[in-house]
This record gives structure tokens, sequence and C-alpha cells, in this order.
């Protein structure tokens, strides 16, 4: 998976195979009409309406695009573009033949991309409505159900379904248990039925159950899908006026082990497994007002750092995942980052500073879920400052170097107004709410000091950091660190981490990454699922699967 | 696992080999000096006081004696019998040799162990005060952080721990990573430095990071744990003045396929691979005051029904692992049912009755955690009433004969107060609620029809059960839906269970039981642990651990 097959995120409408884009007044219409010869990799055919990776990274681009390049857009209708298909799936051929890695980092990523849609309806008002025009399965129904509304096709065939436990031995992971409890509240043995029943549900039946919101007969379907796209749009907030930002591609270089962008860069060390990801502040004091940061658009830098940074991270989770730790680190001016944050919580309601806090709350959670051991280094010439000192209280660990004889040079660490639940978690927790267990005195002893350049000790006295090691120190024990980290076990490590970080609120959002990604997982390697007879390998095949019976 | 050897949970005091109960006035002391040579399975010696579920079993009972035989203690003392050594956790060798489902039964259990601990202090008052004495590693912090305070001996060498990441590869699995978040609120990344230091942490560092409550030098060690005990007594509202009630063996007959108590039995259809388990309504009417309760003690019906119903769920679980699908029924006169319930809700201050409410609650939430499908059938000459109703709440889905046109013979389904809060399940939340998601309005639409014999008709627009069907479909609608349980990925549908019965809300209980155990499941079947190079199966081997280091 690394020299021969690098998986890009980076795309754009022009080049989308499987999805068209079109924009009508407050209303986008997203169409899959998947390619069956446009396969990621080799060895399957996307048939009927099914997905794999490169599907997903084109419906990630197209709704990062409307949320940008279309801010007058309001809903979004998710539809499909094959007679009475909407969608079937995760093409199960492809799942059949990946590894455990690539089922568990694929699964991952689409679920970020339908949280992401759910973040964006509750946080910038992006309403998504699923115009089911026939067979939507499995993964085409967890997309559906991540959409603010169902619509579907009342024409006595098209079912809704998740078909996964019966006929291939795996959940609806993909958010699809989780969203049927916690979002829809179907009953559970009515969802017990659903999911054991690989024809699905229909019509009003379907409609009663709660499975979809609403029915409309095919003459119909298509004034239906209007009605509803408008009665969601007049619940967004999205502005009636507005010029889009295009979101230009990002300019990447990959060097050897490293990548660079303008704001990013990521420096591999092989032997070490670890990934130093370097963020950098503005080289200049950044836009203040609205009209700069309008003219700066795509350049801005807390969009063009964030974007930069989402692709670095996707990069290093999918292209390299030997690399169990990652090495946090910043430099820059901290006056630039914190003049940066100033103008983002000063103008949080325009709708660009809210779409680009939106994209940085998604990213800096996709870090919080990836699973890699997270150290920051806060040591000479960093910059965790604001934004930027996220970093810090996302890694599983930050050292930060003290030096006590040298206040000028001594690292520093200062707090903004976006360390206090402007980039929430998905747990709606501040990471350093979370921190604190949402102690009230202990946020506030933090929230005290805003703006204020914290030396080592000062931080470790607020329980900002996890420790404080002096020059003499640093450099051993932080080999040392890594050295243990990299000789453990990495299941272990993210089963580890996956419950530390995530230390008390749950909600859908974590339900899906802890709970029903977890269980997947375990299906996921298990000979039920993949081994010789298992029921996702001979899926297609004419066999039958065969189990071991023992319930575990 | 089933003719040969069959796990009997069933032991008593002078039947304990690693244990010790003590009474002296309101403090019980349980001290663990396990029988190296006492391991239920051949092939390991359990050296430092490690434990394996035989170990566990007594635990089990002890905690069981001491609530009904005991009423009078307010605080458990469980400490190690060894020389500076409280515990050092599950035996390494028994998991290394262990079957994957013997594994995750294991752990099962001992979870449902120290949540009880819990559970008896939270609606009890028995407290329990973890005295540690020496050298607690793994499993042995684990037990430690189920009680309600953990007091360690500060004699600079015994340290509490977690090596399972570091030494094994595995995760601290029996609640000890949700615990160190939900209930002690270490900060996540001193969680993360204890969780991978195998040497763990000791004396007032360990205070520090709150993972002890407080620290005793030895010379004060065991006045120390005096105090403590007392100030835990403070806080119960045990009785000061009781009879207990001795827990007398219960009468079990396997026969075949068939296991016999007085009140409940199980049928094992191996083809089918199904189990009737079924309950049965007292024979007359039950005591309806505390001295009659008193006087009938273990024989009274909740009492006795419950013990064997724990016992057989036990026996399932543990010995008949391939028995997939649990059919519930019951039978009986409904109006002892309702009348023991009245009972019940009239005297639940009482602290026999309270303490058998407790075990009736825990050994329904035993049924709601099991990995088997649950059915209940309510047919003719059923008596889902009360309590008993239950089984039609807690199963996947419940199946109600309707014979509209015999009311006299139409199999009935009767509410009773105990049916709204006073059996929750884990998550705090009756079944009733859980099933309707807390809807106040459906709720309220079955509290209405308390004590009255709903048919199905009423019971179908209730809500209160998944399908009626008439007599002439009955036979072959279960026996379809049977068969189409039984055919699939026994593992899928452990995952689909688990998340669809706990659809809702999360504490502790939840996240031990859906979080951490479905990433320890997936670790524990990972190649890293248990592959012939794995972390587990080669500890104290002397040869190093080898990994695959793609981080998943």
């Amino acid at each position: 998976m690394s020299a021969q097959f690098v998986v890009n995120y980076e795309t754009s409408p022009e080049h989308y195979r499987h999805w068209t884009l079109t924009v009508d007044g407050v209303i986008a219409t997203l169409t899959m009409k998947v390619d069956e010869d446009g396969g990621l990799k080799e060895g399957y055919k996307l048939k009927l309406n099914s997905y794999d990776l490169g599907v997903d990274i084109e419906l990630f681009d197209a709704v990062q695009r409307i949320r940008f390049e279309h801010p007058t857009v309001k809903t979004v209708v998710i539809t499909g573009g094959r007679d009475r298909i909407f969608c079937s799936g995760a093409n199960i051929f492809m799942l059949g033949k990946s590894s455990h890695a690539w089922k568990v980092n694929f699964c991952k990523f689409t679920n970020e991309t339908r949280n992401g849609l759910e973040d964006s309806s509750q946080h910038e008002g992006l309403k998504f409505l699923a115009a089911v025009n026939g067979a939507c399965a499995g993964g085409g129904y967890e997309l559906a159900a991540a959409c603010d509304e169902i619509l579907l096709v009342d024409d006595r065939s098209s079912a809704v379904s998740l078909p996964e436990v019966p006929l291939l031995g795996v959940l609806p992971g993909t958010g699809g248990l989780t969203r049927l409890t916690d979002k829809r509240k179907v009953r559970h043995d009515h969802a017990d039925i659903f999911c054991t029943t690989s024809e699905g549900v229909r019509g009003q039946k379907a409609k009663d159950w709660k499975l979809v919101d609403e029915i409309a007969k095919p003459a119909v379907f298509t004034q239906a899908v209007q009605d509803h796209a408008m009665k969601l749009a007049a619940l967004s907030n999205r502005p009636n006026q507005a010029h889009g930002v295009k979101l230009t591609p990002l300019s990447r270089k990959i060097v050897a082990d490293s990548v660079h962008y303008e704001f990013v860069s990521i420096d591999i060390d092989r032997n070490a497994r670890t990934a130093t990801l370097h963020v950098k502040a503005p080289s200049s004091a950044p836009a203040n007002d609205v009209a700069a940061i309008e003219a700066q658009g795509v350049h801005w830098w807390p969009l063009q750092m964030t974007r930069e940074l989402d692709d670095a991270i996707l990069h290093l989770r999918t292209n390299e995942i030997e690399i169990g730790t990652w090495l946090l680190k910043t430099s820059g001016d901290a006056q630039h980052v914190l003049a940066a944050d100033a103008a983002i919580v000063a103008h949080q309601s325009h709708w660009l500073v809210r779409e680009t806090l939106g994209l940085m709350r998604r990213t800096f959670a996709r870090i919080d879920v990836s699973s890699r051991s997270l150290f920051a280094l806060i040591d000479e010439n960093t910059c965790f400052a604001g934004c930027l000192a996220e970093f810090a209280f996302m890694a599983d660990r930050s050292y930060m170097l003290a030096l006590p004889d040298s206040p000028e040079q001594a690292p520093k660490l200062t707090l903004s107004g976006m360390n206090f639940g402007l980039l929430p978690m998905i747990t709606g927790q501040s990471r350093i709410a979370r921190r604190f267990y949402d102690d009230v005195a202990s946020i506030a002893a933090a929230q005290a000091r805003v703006g204020e350049a914290l030396h080592a000790e000062d931080a470790m006295r607020l329980g900002l950091i996890t420790a404080d090691l002096d020059d003499i120190d640093w450099a051993d024990e932080i080999r040392m660190a890594l050295e243990e980290r990299a000789s453990m076990s990495p299941d272990a490590l993210t089963g580890l981490e996956a419950n530390l970080r995530f230390n008390g609120k749950e909600n859908m959002a974590t339900r899906v990454f802890g709970r029903l990604s977890a269980w997947q997982n375990w299906i996921f390697i298990r000979p039920n699922a993949v081994g010789e007879s298992g029921a996702l390998k001979v899926y297609g095949s004419g066999s039958k699967a065969k189990f071991n019976f023992e319930r575990i």
C-alpha cells in the first residue's frame, strides 16, 4: 500500500466518475450513478450503484464544495441516477477482497463523511434530503439515514433494507444500527426484524416503523422531493446572498518520506514508525474583517491550513498504516494565530467563517478518531497558541520543554477563546473540558489565563500538559517514550486510545465510532465473516457460508 | 465443553479454595489467597494471587452470601491473603490457553460480578473497600476499582498497575479503562501513561493521579482499613438488626438435554440450536407480609425462582455455547405472580425484599447482556404477568398468539408496578421505557392498563409485543423465524443484538459491556494477541511477541 498504490483524496467535479452535482437555486442535487468500471482498485465491478472508497471520496468532495463554493444552497438532495436504484451500499466484492486494515479505514472515512452531513445540518444549516428513488440497501440506507429526511418512492417494489447480517454476516456498521436507534428511534424489535430480513421493508410499513419519514407514489415523487427540499430549506440559516469560495487544488509535494503543503508538512521516520505532523502559523497577520477574509478566500490561513491538514491526515491514515505515532508540532508567530482566532470569534456568524470553523472542527475531530498514538511536542520555536494549542489537547500525551532560566526562549502555550467550545470534539465537549471531565474550577482556571504565554511550569500547574521536562532530560525522555510506544501491540494501543480519548459523554457519533465500529471490527476479523467459508468471502460465489455456531 | 467439562456456578464457603469470608460486626472481610493448584482447568498454576473463572465464582458466591446471609454487614473489605500481594489479575497462562469463546465468557462474568459490587453499593447500601496490601495488577486493580474506595499500602514497593497493553497486547478489559475514566476521572494523559507502564504507580503519585483514594504506611495500614471501612459503613443503610437467610443449595437435575429446578427449566433442542427457558409462577399465593416473607426465606418464590434462573443462565452461557437462541416461556397462575409483585412493591424497603429485588434486577440484566437471541413466546397457558412479563420486554422479539374467538383461552399479558422502574436494565431504564425511547405518552398508555389481562390485540395496539399471530400461522411463523435465526452468523447476531438492546442511554456499565468489551473482543482475536507470536501466547515463554505493525 505504499509506493505502488497511493490513495489521493483530492478530486473535483470535473473528475467525478460517479456523482453529478447540480445546483438550482437553494437546492443542490447530488446524483449517484456509479461507473461500474470505476473502482479504485482492480478486481470488482461497482454494480447496482454500489460504492467503494473512490465513490465516497467524490461524495466527500462534493459536499465540501457545496459548503464553500455554493453558500446559498440550503438543501442537498441525494438521489440515485439509475432506474429504480438509489444505492445498494458498499460493494461486497470489494469488501471480500480487502484487507482488514482497508475495510476498517474505509468504514471510518465513510462514517466521517456521513457524520459530516449531520454536523453541517446542525451547525451550518445545510440540510440533506435522501430522495430514495428505488432500491436502498445496506450502506445505501445508511447514507439515507445520515440525511435529515428520507423520502421513499412507494412503487410496490422499492424497499429500504439492511441485509448485512443475513447476507454477509457483518453489521450495518456505517452508522446503520446506531441511527436506527439513536436518531430514528425505531423500536428495538422492529429493528431486529428489519436487520435480519434481507428483502427489507417497503411503503407504508417502512413509514410506520419509522424507517423512512415519508413515502410518495412514483407519479408525484419528483414533486414530493421538491416540496420536501423546500421545506428543509426553510429551516436553513445559510445566507440568501453570498459569493462562494472556489476550492482550488492544494499544492502538495511528496519528496521521499516527506509531504509538503504550504502550512502543513509530514516527515516520516520509518525506523521509528513515527510521522511528524507539522503545522505552521500564518506568515503575516491574517485578515481580520469580513471583506479581507472574503478577499483571501481559499488562501485565508484558517481555511487553507485546515484543508491541508485534512488531506495530510487522510494520506497518513490510508497510505501509511504502519506509522503508528504522530508527533504533533507547530511553529511560527503565535500572535498571527491569535489574530486569526480573534477574527473567527468575532465573525463566526459570517457564512465563510462559520464554514471554515466547521471544517476545522471536523478535521480536528478526525484526528481524535484516528487510530494512531498522538504525542504533542512543545519545544523551542513551537507555536501552540489558540487553535494550534488544540494539538496539545488532542494528544494522548503532551510534553513541554521547561527552560526556567531562559524565559524568552522558553516554549509557550497560549490559550484563546477558540479553546473553550468553538472546536468541540464529537462529544460536543471542548478538549479542555474533556481533559478536566467538565470540572468547572479547572476550566475556569485555564480560561482566566487566555492570551497569556504560559511557560511549562504554569501549564503544568494548570494541568494543561502531561509533563514538563528540562533540556537535559528532553531528548532522552522523548526518545524512550517513542521507542516504548513503538514496541507495543498496535491493536491494544488502538483500543486503549479509543477508550481513553472518549472518556465520558456519549452521543450518536461516539456510539458509531466507539461501540458500533468496535463490534464491526471484531466481526470483520472473525472466520464467520472473512474465513475461507465466511459469509463475506463466499457471497456471490454460489457457495453457502459455513459458520462456527459458537455464540461468543 | 459439553459432556466432558461442565462448569458449575454453585458453591458455598465450605468449598472455597481461594477466598475466606469472615464477618466481624458490620464489617465482612473477603481475603483472597488463591490456591495455585486450584485452577478450574488443567494446564496452569494460579500463581501470585491470579484468578481464573473458578476463583471468580467463589467471589460471586461470597458476595451473594453477604447480601442474604449477613444482612447487617455494611462494608465488605476485599484484601489479599498473601504477603505483599493483593491480586495480580486474571491468570495469563489460562488466558493464553483459552479459546476465544472462553475468554469472552469469562470476562463477561467477571464484569458482571464487579458491576454487581457497584450495583449493591448503589441500591442496597452494601459498601466495598479494597484494602490493597501489596501488588495490585491488571484484573487485581480492576477489582479494586469496582469497590467504593481503594486504600493502598504505601510501602515504597506496592504499586497499582494495568500492564495489559505493554505486557500482553490486550486491554484492561474487565472495566479497567472505563472505571479509570468514568468513575475515577483520571486525566486521559495520566491514564495513558498508567496503562502503558507495566510497573504501575505507587504511593503519593497513585493518589495524586486519582488511581487510589488513600494511601497508608504499613504500620498503620490495618488501622486505616478499619477506619475507612467504618466510614463507609456509616454511609450504608443496611439494617442494624436482621436475621439472614441461608442460601441453601439449589435442587438441580440434569437429564439428557434438560435441566430442571423447581421453578425454572431448560429444554435444549440441539438440532434447532434453541433452548427453551421456562419459568413457572408460584404454585400458591406467595407471602404478602414481611413476617411471612422472612418465614419463607430462601423458598420465597421471587428469591428461589431468581436464584434458579441465574444458575440456569450461567449454565447455558458457559456450557451450551452453540445454543444460539433462547425461547423465553412462562406458565402458571398470573394472580400469584401479581401478588408476589405487590408484596415486593409494598415492602421494598425491607432488607430481604430489597436484596431479592436486587438479585432479580441483576439476573434479568444478565439476560440483556447475554450473547444469545431472545424470543419470547406468549402462547396458550403462559403467564407473562408482572415480573414475568419482563421476559417479553427483554426479548429481541415477542410473539403473541391471538385467539380473538376464545377470550378465555387466549394468552394474556399483564403489567404490574414492577414493569415501570423497579427492574431497570443496566441503563437505568425500565425495559418498557427502553422500548419506547422514554416516550412519556407510550409509557403512560401502558401504565394505565396495569393489572388488566391484555389480549394480543391490545398488547399489539399498545406496542408491547412484536407480532400477534393467529393459531393458523403460529407454528409455521415461529418455526420459520427460528430457522432463519439459526442460519445467520452468530457473530453478526451478537453485534446486532448488543447494539439494538442498548439503544440509547449510556453509562459506565453499558460502556463496559458495549464499548470496552467490543474492543477487547476484537483484540482478543487479533494475531497480535493470540497468534503464534502474539503477546498473550508468548508471555512467560522467554520469546518476544512479534507484531504486525499496521494500525487499524
